[in-house]
């Protein structure tokens, strides 16, 4: 905190800050948003209860709560690891980063909802609409991801000063097919909303794997590519 | 932490500590409160899909909720990046600023409460008292984000000691221009529902508009004003 | 973090460590009950506009639970206060401080649905009982907060090494009559119902009012007690 | 931050990082569903209350409620002591212990949906079931807490350099009896619900007891063993 505030003058002169404070909020975000998620798995009635098997089998009958919770959860989880790592390579904040993370973390507040809108009618006559909404809220926080990106890594008083281009080049060309990995699952619910899920599930599994390139040059290194600024 | 404990016996002395913790508080509320905002969007029931359109009509039925929604999420947004940049000249904190927090806050906390009553009467004949309550709220937020301001300025133990007397009354300028925008978008509910509403989504907009005017005396700059203290 | 990590070898020995992730946590669940007292308050349905004056008047027959709102609020954001000054003279925890702090938050956690109560029956015969439950619970409260001030400050592993012992005393004197006032005010609600919660809000606001005498001695100033240890 | 920021470069290389932001994210998710457990205590209806006893004697009526509430509580709480107990010995998180933590967060954030179920159910004919779903809850987390246990502990590059062999050792074998004696407490659902029950507060309790043995070498201390590494 205290290094934070000695460096008060010089920030503001830059009209940039430290990330530590918009990490914290996000990560207030994410863990809320995650978490709310529980909120939509409901208690089976007792009317629910009966001549089918008792409680465990209402409970085995809500599996489309249970399936959605688990991609959602994954999938935010996945999306705050990843998030996590960005900050690696974005050190300091403007303006701009943060109303990003404003639209950012409106989509991820929002997840909650599509998932129980997925749950309520993932078996019913409207389950490909569901399935599309579902995919879209992802497909539209995969764009605010790479906007985020984006935004952070042209501007050298954002980026790290040690990450080189060809570093920042790998890591944007690997967030670039959230979108179109997003809108590809989406899409499949037209024709397989099973499929679909299917690939969203697969989806935080592949984002979940960490890119094996050093984007940075380590420290002294001096057989590595100079930072691009 | 080890920093703020080193501290202790100073700060005890003059009923003064640092912002820390308050701030991680409030960026607690800030964030609960900006994430709770989804509780209130409902899914539809199955009686509501039907002959119109199908789940996606109905969800599209649902604008007004998802309206409040965004204006209330990126208000509390805009209101939490301001709270940001506020703490970068008030750097300390006494029991009247803690304790001014806690109305903030509670006034924070109770937008969604706003916000659900707006969604649920907006297309109803008590739209008109819907929209005041929910300019209302911002109003006084508004107000007891300057009431925090001013008590932070006035208070050379509590202000920046960098910070000085024209950059204050600068910033102080622009913020005092919140409970009068917020006071006007209000109003206009009487006249234009719709109106209120769209200035209210505009307020967040230019509320996230940075000043580019530097009120520090950058770290020992000779050519800058002094500070007031 | 790091300065905590370094020091990890020599805490383990005193099994005790410093206190920041424990402020951290008790600021998340202080944060989350604070805001999710908002939860309790309904919106009017549209069955309760009519005759009588419409949705602003169906909100303020709510009365009860917008007080309830403001007084639970208040008392813990006012406990946050308290608690945040509280870990000036206590640097260290031991497992029993965690324990207690448990305890003390399972409580925090349950004000909500104290408060629910007393909205639901404030204006019913059931409402001595509602003040009775809602009072008791503070009274609760003020016992853990008293029982975590009193362990940590009797161990010298735990209190602050400056903290001297007419201080320390000063502050267990002050912190012991909160038992005793949350004792009174909930009892006066056999005797009046208004009454006891004028007294709880009031409560809220003397609780509020700092200390000020000094229990530290200052850094260095040999003209006060010294550490009691 | 800073700290982490310098760092920044090797670990980027080592594909490992501190454990800050990984604790703040647990403890932000522990804190949000612990305090959700609130949310499933209901406010009695007026058509609950009358002629067996009033407001009270309804509220005493729902102490299957209360009861889950405080053990649920009491487990979450003690299992946040031992999780941050635990990062004394893990210092850097690599990918897969971030995916383990969003796996353990699942169930963590699970918690308030199986006490809802127990609170419901407990004196229905469903309640073993109930208490089978709630008991397996909790021997699932264990589960979850050993291999997040196991992946930091066998990895020179994540425990802390001055863990020896014999202290993991005597932690793992302590942590591993959390599983057994989970899956003994839920078992036992099948003869006694009640006991149960009992043996999972009382196990709350007994994980609660802090290990006494040193695992780690006191800092240059040469007659300790050294590092396992």
């Amino acid at each position: 905190m205290d290094d934070e505030q000695s460096a008060t003058a010089s920030e503001i002169a830059e009209h940039t800050t430290g990330t530590g404070r918009l990490e914290a909020f996000c990560d207030g975000v994410f863990a809320f948003a995650i978490t709310l998620l529980v909120i939509d798995l409901k208690v089976p009635t007792h009317a629910m209860i009966g001549a089918d098997g008792g409680l465990l089998a209402a409970l085995a009958g809500q599996w489309p709560a249970f399936l959605a919770y688990v991609i959602s959860f994954a999938t935010i989880g996945i999306m705050w690891v990843n998030h996590h790592a960005m900050f690696h390579y974005i050190v300091r904040a403007d303006r701009a980063m943060l109303l990003l993370h404003i639209a950012f973390l409106l989509l991820i507040a929002f997840v909650p909802f599509t998932t129980a809108v997925l749950a309520e009618y993932l078996r019913s006559p409207e389950a490909r609409s569901a399935a599309l909404l579902y995919g879209g809220e992802f497909f539209a926080i995969s764009i605010a991801y790479n906007l985020i990106w984006w935004h952070g890594i042209r501007d050298p008083h954002l980026r790290h000063p040690r990450l080189h281009a060809a570093g920042a080049a790998a890591i944007s060309g690997r967030y670039r097919l959230g979108p179109v990995l997003y809108a590809a699952a989406t899409g499949l619910a037209v024709v397989s909303i099973a499929a679909s899920l299917a690939i969203h599930a697969f989806l935080a599994v592949v984002f979940a794997i960490p890119d094996r390139r050093r984007p940075h040059a380590a420290a002294g290194s001096p057989s590595r590519p100079p930072p691009a600024a």
